[in-house]
Protein backbone atom coordinates (compact mmCIF):
# COMPACT_ATOMS: atom_id res chain seq x y z
CA UNK A 1 0.00 0.00 0.00
CA UNK A 2 1.23 3.59 -0.94
CA UNK A 3 0.88 5.71 2.17
CA UNK A 4 -2.34 7.49 0.56
CA UNK A 5 -3.59 4.64 0.57
CA UNK A 6 -3.12 3.73 4.19
CA UNK A 7 -3.88 7.26 5.37
CA UNK A 8 -7.49 6.82 3.39
CA UNK A 9 -8.38 3.29 4.88
CA UNK A 10 -7.72 4.91 8.52
CA UNK A 11 -9.95 7.44 8.05
CA UNK A 12 -12.56 5.31 6.30
CA UNK A 13 -12.22 3.09 9.48
CA UNK A 14 -12.55 5.74 11.73
CA UNK A 15 -15.78 6.89 9.95
CA UNK A 16 -17.37 2.93 10.05
CA UNK A 17 -16.96 3.26 13.84
CA UNK A 18 -18.85 6.89 13.61
CA UNK A 19 -21.02 5.44 11.69
CA UNK A 20 -21.75 2.37 14.36
CA UNK A 21 -22.07 4.92 17.06
CA UNK A 22 -24.40 7.47 14.69
CA UNK A 23 -26.76 4.84 13.72
CA UNK A 24 -27.53 3.10 17.20
CA UNK A 25 -28.09 6.27 18.69
CA UNK A 26 -30.34 7.49 15.94
CA UNK A 27 -32.20 4.03 15.54
CA UNK A 28 -30.98 3.79 11.80
CA UNK A 29 -31.51 -0.11 11.86
CA UNK A 30 -29.94 -0.12 8.10
CA UNK A 31 -27.17 1.75 8.78
CA UNK A 32 -26.32 -0.04 11.74
CA UNK A 33 -26.08 -3.47 10.20
CA UNK A 34 -24.50 -2.01 6.80
CA UNK A 35 -21.04 -0.89 9.33
CA UNK A 36 -20.64 -4.92 10.00
CA UNK A 37 -19.19 -7.76 7.70
CA UNK A 38 -22.05 -10.37 7.21
CA UNK A 39 -19.85 -12.79 8.86
CA UNK A 40 -18.85 -10.53 12.54
CA UNK A 41 -19.15 -11.24 15.62
CA UNK A 42 -19.46 -9.00 18.40
CA UNK A 43 -18.67 -9.45 22.27
CA UNK A 44 -20.25 -7.25 24.90
CA UNK A 45 -19.51 -9.13 28.18
CA UNK A 46 -19.87 -6.86 30.64
CA UNK A 47 -17.54 -7.92 33.81
CA UNK A 48 -18.68 -11.03 35.55
CA UNK A 49 -21.42 -11.64 32.68
CA UNK A 50 -21.76 -14.78 30.86
CA UNK A 51 -20.27 -14.45 27.43
CA UNK A 52 -23.07 -16.37 25.99
CA UNK A 53 -25.89 -14.19 26.55
CA UNK A 54 -23.85 -10.88 25.80
CA UNK A 55 -22.71 -12.48 22.50
CA UNK A 56 -23.32 -12.51 18.86
CA UNK A 57 -22.24 -13.70 15.53
CA UNK A 58 -23.36 -12.93 12.19
CA UNK A 59 -24.58 -9.54 11.47
CA UNK A 60 -28.22 -10.23 11.83
CA UNK A 61 -27.88 -11.45 14.98
CA UNK A 62 -25.81 -8.21 16.65
CA UNK A 63 -28.42 -5.77 15.27
CA UNK A 64 -31.35 -8.20 16.72
CA UNK A 65 -28.90 -8.38 20.19
CA UNK A 66 -28.48 -4.22 19.51
CA UNK A 67 -31.95 -3.48 19.32
CA UNK A 68 -33.33 -6.17 21.95
CA UNK A 69 -31.00 -4.26 24.26
CA UNK A 70 -31.38 -0.52 23.64
CA UNK A 71 -34.57 -0.07 20.81
CA UNK A 72 -36.73 1.51 23.03
CA UNK A 73 -33.91 3.43 24.75
CA UNK A 74 -32.46 6.66 24.29
CA UNK A 75 -28.96 6.44 24.07
CA UNK A 76 -25.62 8.33 23.60
CA UNK A 77 -22.66 6.11 22.34
CA UNK A 78 -19.78 8.23 22.07
CA UNK A 79 -15.94 7.56 20.99
CA UNK A 80 -12.60 8.34 21.23
CA UNK A 81 -8.88 8.64 20.93
CA UNK A 82 -8.58 5.78 17.95
CA UNK A 83 -6.03 3.87 17.71
CA UNK A 84 -6.36 2.32 13.99
CA UNK A 85 -3.49 0.32 12.83
CA UNK A 86 -3.87 -1.16 8.94
CA UNK A 87 -2.31 -4.66 8.32
CA UNK A 88 -2.78 -5.32 4.84
CA UNK A 89 -5.37 -3.21 1.87
CA UNK A 90 -8.44 -5.67 3.33
CA UNK A 91 -7.18 -6.18 7.36
CA UNK A 92 -6.74 -3.59 9.91
CA UNK A 93 -7.60 -3.47 13.88
CA UNK A 94 -8.65 -0.45 16.26
CA UNK A 95 -9.30 0.60 19.85
CA UNK A 96 -11.30 3.39 20.52
CA UNK A 97 -12.55 4.65 23.66
CA UNK A 98 -15.98 4.75 25.00
CA UNK A 99 -18.60 6.30 26.91
CA UNK A 100 -22.04 4.94 26.79
CA UNK A 101 -25.22 5.99 28.26
CA UNK A 102 -28.61 4.50 28.08
CA UNK A 103 -32.45 5.70 29.55
CA UNK A 104 -34.72 3.16 29.17
CA UNK A 105 -38.52 3.93 29.34
CA UNK A 106 -40.61 4.24 31.89
CA UNK A 107 -41.26 1.13 33.80
CA UNK A 108 -38.95 -0.91 32.04
CA UNK A 109 -36.81 -3.19 34.46
CA UNK A 110 -33.70 -0.81 34.44
CA UNK A 111 -33.57 2.92 34.34
CA UNK A 112 -30.38 4.30 33.43
CA UNK A 113 -26.77 2.68 32.70
CA UNK A 114 -23.74 4.74 32.39
CA UNK A 115 -20.69 3.34 31.57
CA UNK A 116 -16.62 3.58 30.32
CA UNK A 117 -14.34 1.22 28.61
CA UNK A 118 -12.73 0.62 25.12
CA UNK A 119 -13.80 -1.82 21.88
CA UNK A 120 -10.82 -3.62 20.69
CA UNK A 121 -11.86 -4.64 16.92
CA UNK A 122 -11.04 -5.91 13.94
CA UNK A 123 -11.81 -4.76 10.40
CA UNK A 124 -11.98 -6.43 7.01
CA UNK A 125 -12.68 -4.91 3.60
CA UNK A 126 -15.09 -6.75 1.90
CA UNK A 127 -15.79 -5.27 -1.90
CA UNK A 128 -14.16 -2.31 -1.64
CA UNK A 129 -16.02 -1.14 1.73
CA UNK A 130 -14.29 -1.38 5.57
CA UNK A 131 -16.73 -3.14 8.01
CA UNK A 132 -16.09 -4.21 11.50
CA UNK A 133 -15.18 -8.12 11.54
CA UNK A 134 -15.16 -9.04 15.10
CA UNK A 135 -15.71 -6.35 17.99
CA UNK A 136 -15.12 -6.81 21.92
CA UNK A 137 -16.42 -4.32 24.67
CA UNK A 138 -14.04 -3.91 27.88
CA UNK A 139 -15.28 -1.81 30.83
CA UNK A 140 -13.27 0.26 33.08
CA UNK A 141 -16.33 1.04 35.01
CA UNK A 142 -20.30 0.57 34.72
CA UNK A 143 -22.95 2.73 37.03
CA UNK A 144 -26.63 1.39 36.68
CA UNK A 145 -29.84 2.08 38.36
CA UNK B 1 -8.60 16.83 -5.70
CA UNK B 2 -5.34 14.43 -5.46
CA UNK B 3 -6.13 12.02 -2.39
CA UNK B 4 -3.27 13.98 -0.68
CA UNK B 5 -5.34 17.31 -0.87
CA UNK B 6 -8.70 15.79 0.38
CA UNK B 7 -6.92 14.34 3.51
CA UNK B 8 -5.72 17.81 4.38
CA UNK B 9 -9.23 19.22 3.72
CA UNK B 10 -10.54 16.90 6.18
CA UNK B 11 -8.08 17.17 8.76
CA UNK B 12 -8.69 21.12 8.37
CA UNK B 13 -12.09 20.74 8.89
CA UNK B 14 -11.98 18.27 11.65
CA UNK B 15 -9.82 21.55 12.94
CA UNK B 16 -11.41 24.13 11.93
CA UNK B 17 -14.41 22.73 14.47
CA UNK B 18 -12.03 21.87 17.36
CA UNK B 19 -11.58 25.47 16.94
CA UNK B 20 -14.82 26.22 17.54
CA UNK B 21 -15.33 24.31 20.75
CA UNK B 22 -12.40 25.65 22.35
CA UNK B 23 -12.90 29.20 21.74
CA UNK B 24 -16.59 28.81 22.75
CA UNK B 25 -15.12 26.88 26.20
CA UNK B 26 -12.50 29.35 26.72
CA UNK B 27 -14.37 32.38 25.60
CA UNK B 28 -12.01 33.17 22.60
CA UNK B 29 -14.98 35.68 20.62
CA UNK B 30 -12.33 36.15 18.04
CA UNK B 31 -11.19 32.89 17.69
CA UNK B 32 -14.78 31.65 17.84
CA UNK B 33 -15.78 33.96 14.99
CA UNK B 34 -13.09 33.06 12.61
CA UNK B 35 -14.32 29.88 12.20
CA UNK B 36 -17.48 30.83 10.40
CA UNK B 37 -18.35 32.10 6.65
CA UNK B 38 -19.33 35.81 6.73
CA UNK B 39 -22.94 34.60 5.38
CA UNK B 40 -22.96 31.58 8.00
CA UNK B 41 -26.19 30.21 9.64
CA UNK B 42 -26.68 28.53 12.92
CA UNK B 43 -29.72 26.81 13.95
CA UNK B 44 -29.62 25.85 17.35
CA UNK B 45 -33.38 24.94 18.10
CA UNK B 46 -34.18 22.61 20.60
CA UNK B 47 -37.03 19.49 20.14
CA UNK B 48 -40.02 21.45 19.86
CA UNK B 49 -38.45 24.88 20.37
CA UNK B 50 -39.27 27.91 18.37
CA UNK B 51 -36.30 27.83 15.66
CA UNK B 52 -36.84 31.65 14.93
CA UNK B 53 -35.89 32.43 18.80
CA UNK B 54 -32.54 29.41 18.29
CA UNK B 55 -31.46 30.46 14.62
CA UNK B 56 -29.04 33.22 13.43
CA UNK B 57 -27.57 33.91 10.33
CA UNK B 58 -24.02 35.81 9.54
CA UNK B 59 -21.54 35.57 11.35
CA UNK B 60 -21.64 38.10 13.48
CA UNK B 61 -25.19 37.69 14.45
CA UNK B 62 -24.14 33.57 15.22
CA UNK B 63 -21.16 34.88 17.85
CA UNK B 64 -23.88 37.38 19.41
CA UNK B 65 -26.51 35.04 19.92
CA UNK B 66 -24.19 32.33 21.60
CA UNK B 67 -22.21 34.85 23.79
CA UNK B 68 -25.97 36.19 24.96
CA UNK B 69 -25.98 32.11 25.91
CA UNK B 70 -22.87 31.02 27.73
CA UNK B 71 -20.70 34.31 27.95
CA UNK B 72 -21.32 34.07 31.48
CA UNK B 73 -21.41 30.65 32.26
CA UNK B 74 -18.31 27.68 32.39
CA UNK B 75 -19.00 25.50 29.35
CA UNK B 76 -17.68 22.15 27.93
CA UNK B 77 -18.84 21.35 24.31
CA UNK B 78 -16.80 18.34 22.97
CA UNK B 79 -17.24 16.65 19.64
CA UNK B 80 -17.06 13.10 18.65
CA UNK B 81 -16.55 10.68 15.63
CA UNK B 82 -16.57 12.99 12.80
CA UNK B 83 -17.65 12.22 9.41
CA UNK B 84 -16.36 14.54 6.93
CA UNK B 85 -16.77 14.51 3.07
CA UNK B 86 -15.42 16.58 0.90
CA UNK B 87 -17.25 17.34 -2.33
CA UNK B 88 -14.76 19.68 -4.05
CA UNK B 89 -12.25 21.66 -3.67
CA UNK B 90 -13.83 24.31 -1.84
CA UNK B 91 -16.96 22.47 -0.35
CA UNK B 92 -17.68 19.78 2.45
CA UNK B 93 -20.14 18.38 5.07
CA UNK B 94 -19.44 16.72 8.32
CA UNK B 95 -21.40 15.24 10.91
CA UNK B 96 -19.77 15.20 15.02
CA UNK B 97 -21.30 13.89 17.77
CA UNK B 98 -21.79 16.21 20.52
CA UNK B 99 -22.05 16.68 24.92
CA UNK B 100 -22.66 19.92 25.89
CA UNK B 101 -22.45 21.08 29.82
CA UNK B 102 -23.50 24.37 30.97
CA UNK B 103 -23.05 25.77 34.62
CA UNK B 104 -25.01 28.92 34.83
CA UNK B 105 -23.73 31.44 37.60
CA UNK B 106 -25.72 32.20 40.65
CA UNK B 107 -28.99 33.81 40.43
CA UNK B 108 -29.21 32.90 36.68
CA UNK B 109 -32.85 32.05 35.25
CA UNK B 110 -31.39 28.45 34.54
CA UNK B 111 -28.50 26.67 36.77
CA UNK B 112 -27.16 23.78 34.60
CA UNK B 113 -27.65 21.94 31.03
CA UNK B 114 -26.22 18.56 29.88
CA UNK B 115 -27.45 17.86 26.37
CA UNK B 116 -26.26 14.99 23.93
CA UNK B 117 -26.92 15.25 20.02
CA UNK B 118 -25.01 16.08 16.35
CA UNK B 119 -23.68 19.22 14.73
CA UNK B 120 -24.96 18.63 11.16
CA UNK B 121 -22.86 21.22 8.98
CA UNK B 122 -21.44 22.03 5.34
CA UNK B 123 -18.10 23.66 4.90
CA UNK B 124 -16.75 26.12 2.26
CA UNK B 125 -13.30 26.78 1.76
CA UNK B 126 -13.10 30.93 1.41
CA UNK B 127 -9.77 32.45 0.71
CA UNK B 128 -7.63 29.45 1.49
CA UNK B 129 -10.09 28.84 4.94
CA UNK B 130 -12.43 26.39 5.47
CA UNK B 131 -15.25 27.89 7.67
CA UNK B 132 -18.83 26.46 8.77
CA UNK B 133 -21.28 27.66 6.21
CA UNK B 134 -24.04 26.09 7.95
CA UNK B 135 -24.93 24.45 11.15
CA UNK B 136 -27.74 22.71 12.39
CA UNK B 137 -27.89 21.34 15.79
CA UNK B 138 -30.06 17.99 16.52
CA UNK B 139 -30.17 16.76 20.06
CA UNK B 140 -30.69 13.19 21.77
CA UNK B 141 -31.36 14.27 25.10
CA UNK B 142 -30.85 17.15 27.44
CA UNK B 143 -31.23 17.44 31.37
CA UNK B 144 -31.55 20.68 32.50
CA UNK B 145 -32.16 22.75 36.22
CA UNK C 1 8.13 17.24 4.66
CA UNK C 2 5.84 16.07 1.84
CA UNK C 3 2.27 16.45 2.63
CA UNK C 4 1.88 12.21 2.71
CA UNK C 5 5.03 12.52 5.72
CA UNK C 6 2.99 15.48 7.30
CA UNK C 7 -0.32 13.26 7.60
CA UNK C 8 1.55 10.50 8.78
CA UNK C 9 2.76 12.95 12.08
CA UNK C 10 -0.22 13.96 12.68
CA UNK C 11 -1.96 10.54 12.97
CA UNK C 12 0.80 8.90 15.11
CA UNK C 13 1.07 11.94 17.51
CA UNK C 14 -2.63 11.39 17.78
CA UNK C 15 -2.04 8.01 18.35
CA UNK C 16 1.00 8.59 20.86
CA UNK C 17 -1.85 10.54 22.80
CA UNK C 18 -4.36 8.19 22.63
CA UNK C 19 -1.81 5.22 24.35
CA UNK C 20 -1.22 7.96 27.44
CA UNK C 21 -5.32 8.05 27.94
CA UNK C 22 -5.65 4.10 27.79
CA UNK C 23 -2.16 3.36 29.47
CA UNK C 24 -3.05 5.27 32.70
CA UNK C 25 -6.53 4.19 32.57
CA UNK C 26 -5.71 0.71 32.13
CA UNK C 27 -2.42 0.91 34.32
CA UNK C 28 -0.22 -0.10 31.79
CA UNK C 29 2.42 1.71 33.18
CA UNK C 30 5.20 0.36 31.05
CA UNK C 31 3.08 1.73 27.89
CA UNK C 32 2.26 5.05 29.94
CA UNK C 33 6.02 5.59 30.06
CA UNK C 34 6.63 5.12 26.85
CA UNK C 35 4.82 7.92 25.74
CA UNK C 36 7.03 10.66 26.87
CA UNK C 37 10.35 11.84 25.97
CA UNK C 38 13.16 10.76 28.77
CA UNK C 39 13.60 14.64 29.42
CA UNK C 40 9.76 15.54 29.36
CA UNK C 41 7.75 17.83 31.40
CA UNK C 42 4.56 17.87 32.33
CA UNK C 43 2.58 20.42 34.70
CA UNK C 44 -0.90 19.23 36.07
CA UNK C 45 -1.78 22.53 38.34
CA UNK C 46 -4.86 22.71 38.99
CA UNK C 47 -6.29 26.52 39.63
CA UNK C 48 -4.88 27.81 42.49
CA UNK C 49 -3.15 24.80 42.94
CA UNK C 50 1.07 24.96 44.04
CA UNK C 51 3.01 23.85 40.92
CA UNK C 52 5.82 22.65 42.48
CA UNK C 53 3.07 20.14 43.63
CA UNK C 54 1.48 19.29 40.62
CA UNK C 55 4.28 19.24 37.98
CA UNK C 56 7.23 16.32 37.35
CA UNK C 57 10.08 16.33 35.21
CA UNK C 58 11.84 13.70 33.48
CA UNK C 59 9.94 10.46 31.76
CA UNK C 60 9.83 8.43 35.54
CA UNK C 61 9.67 10.97 37.96
CA UNK C 62 6.10 11.72 35.71
CA UNK C 63 5.35 7.83 35.69
CA UNK C 64 5.86 8.49 39.41
CA UNK C 65 3.73 11.19 40.25
CA UNK C 66 0.90 9.95 38.14
CA UNK C 67 0.68 6.62 39.63
CA UNK C 68 1.20 7.96 43.55
CA UNK C 69 -2.32 9.69 42.19
CA UNK C 70 -4.25 7.26 40.59
CA UNK C 71 -3.00 3.80 40.80
CA UNK C 72 -5.46 2.64 43.52
CA UNK C 73 -8.36 4.67 41.39
CA UNK C 74 -10.49 3.55 38.71
CA UNK C 75 -10.01 6.77 36.20
CA UNK C 76 -11.49 7.60 32.86
CA UNK C 77 -9.79 9.97 30.79
CA UNK C 78 -10.97 11.00 27.11
CA UNK C 79 -9.41 13.04 24.40
CA UNK C 80 -11.69 15.35 21.94
CA UNK C 81 -10.71 17.21 19.29
CA UNK C 82 -6.88 17.46 18.19
CA UNK C 83 -5.41 20.05 16.70
CA UNK C 84 -2.20 19.00 16.24
CA UNK C 85 0.62 20.95 14.24
CA UNK C 86 3.70 20.05 13.40
CA UNK C 87 5.95 22.48 12.82
CA UNK C 88 9.51 20.15 11.33
CA UNK C 89 10.10 16.65 10.56
CA UNK C 90 10.45 15.77 14.33
CA UNK C 91 9.06 18.87 16.18
CA UNK C 92 4.92 19.37 16.44
CA UNK C 93 2.70 20.84 19.26
CA UNK C 94 -0.89 19.76 19.73
CA UNK C 95 -4.54 20.61 22.22
CA UNK C 96 -6.90 18.23 22.72
CA UNK C 97 -10.10 19.00 24.82
CA UNK C 98 -10.10 16.39 27.66
CA UNK C 99 -12.96 14.61 30.37
CA UNK C 100 -11.37 12.95 33.66
CA UNK C 101 -13.20 11.05 36.06
CA UNK C 102 -11.78 9.78 38.80
CA UNK C 103 -13.30 7.19 41.41
CA UNK C 104 -11.01 6.51 44.61
CA UNK C 105 -11.21 3.17 46.64
CA UNK C 106 -13.14 3.51 49.88
CA UNK C 107 -11.31 4.99 52.72
CA UNK C 108 -9.07 6.79 50.12
CA UNK C 109 -9.02 10.79 51.39
CA UNK C 110 -10.74 11.66 48.46
CA UNK C 111 -14.24 10.11 46.49
CA UNK C 112 -14.20 11.32 43.22
CA UNK C 113 -13.46 13.68 40.78
CA UNK C 114 -14.71 14.70 37.70
CA UNK C 115 -12.80 17.27 35.69
CA UNK C 116 -12.98 18.73 32.37
CA UNK C 117 -10.12 21.24 30.67
CA UNK C 118 -7.60 21.15 27.95
CA UNK C 119 -4.14 19.45 27.03
CA UNK C 120 -1.54 21.81 25.76
CA UNK C 121 1.33 19.72 24.34
CA UNK C 122 4.84 19.95 22.46
CA UNK C 123 5.98 16.69 20.85
CA UNK C 124 9.19 15.68 19.53
CA UNK C 125 10.35 12.61 17.23
CA UNK C 126 12.92 10.67 18.76
CA UNK C 127 14.74 7.56 17.54
CA UNK C 128 11.54 7.61 14.78
CA UNK C 129 9.23 7.88 17.20
CA UNK C 130 6.54 10.50 18.18
CA UNK C 131 7.05 11.62 22.36
CA UNK C 132 5.39 13.83 24.34
CA UNK C 133 7.90 16.78 25.36
CA UNK C 134 5.92 18.75 27.65
CA UNK C 135 2.51 18.88 28.91
CA UNK C 136 0.66 21.00 30.89
CA UNK C 137 -3.19 21.05 31.46
CA UNK C 138 -5.93 23.32 32.01
CA UNK C 139 -9.25 22.99 33.20
CA UNK C 140 -11.92 24.73 33.01
CA UNK C 141 -13.87 23.15 35.57
CA UNK C 142 -13.56 20.71 38.24
CA UNK C 143 -16.38 18.76 40.81
CA UNK C 144 -14.93 16.97 43.65
CA UNK C 145 -16.44 14.68 46.62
Amino acid sequence: MTEAERFLAIEEIKQVKARYFRCMDTKDWAGFEAVFAPDASADYTPPGGNSAEWSASGRANIVAFVRRMVEQAITVHHGHMPEVEVTSPTTGHAVFAMEDLIWWPEGARRRTLHGWGHYRETYEKIDGKWQIKTLRMTRLRVEQT
